[in-house]
């Protein structure tokens, strides 16, 4: 900190096809992923609220039990505790962001 | 929300040069910015942690008086009241992510 280059972070494969490069600050967690087309990511939910947007490709997150396909130039925002699921339409690129910091992730960073 | 088409967020001139598209969540606030090479942001500071990257061209973070270029694939991350100050070097498009919500930005957004 205060600069990342992304390149230096080592990708982990949180969820087969989900390639994670993970910044944890204070107060935050961004998701830096390379998602392969057809990778499902289950039904989940976390406290903390979410931001997803697309940088390239498209993605299909279903939130509340509504699909919503996206790709650049759409944000998507899921409250604290609100269930939802995602597939990869093509191979994509995507960028979450956490508040508040995403610990769960720290661990596996850590862990690997 | 949940899904918001960027297009349809209609564009402040925060600054000179800098148009900003503001999205606010319940703890964050995200800020898609296009800005004209050239344009200055002067130093200041706030409370709230911020994260940038920029999606396309170049643009100069100074954070605590340390002059950092940056563009695509790069992270900047500034600490809460850490004083910093910007420039584009080229056209560029910038995201910055804010905890918790700028509500000076959310003001702004309402009285345009």
């Amino acid at each position: 900190m205060p600069q990342i280059d992304l390149s230096s972070v080592n990708p982990i494969e949180m969820i087969k096809g989900y390639h994670a490069r993970f910044i944890h600050t204070e107060h935050m967690t961004l998701n830096f992923l390379e998602v392969e087309a057809g990778a499902v990511v289950p039904e989940h939910s976390h406290p903390h609220e979410q931001v997803s947007i697309v940088t390239e490709g498209e993605f299909e997150l279903t939130v509340a039990g509504e699909p919503m396909r996206f790709g650049p130039g759409k944000v998507i925002v899921i409250p604290s505790n609100v269930k939802h699921s995602g597939i990869a339409i093509t191979d994509c690129k995507l960028l979450d962001v956490f508040n508040p910091v995403r610990e769960d992730y720290r661990a596996l960073s850590e862990k690997k």
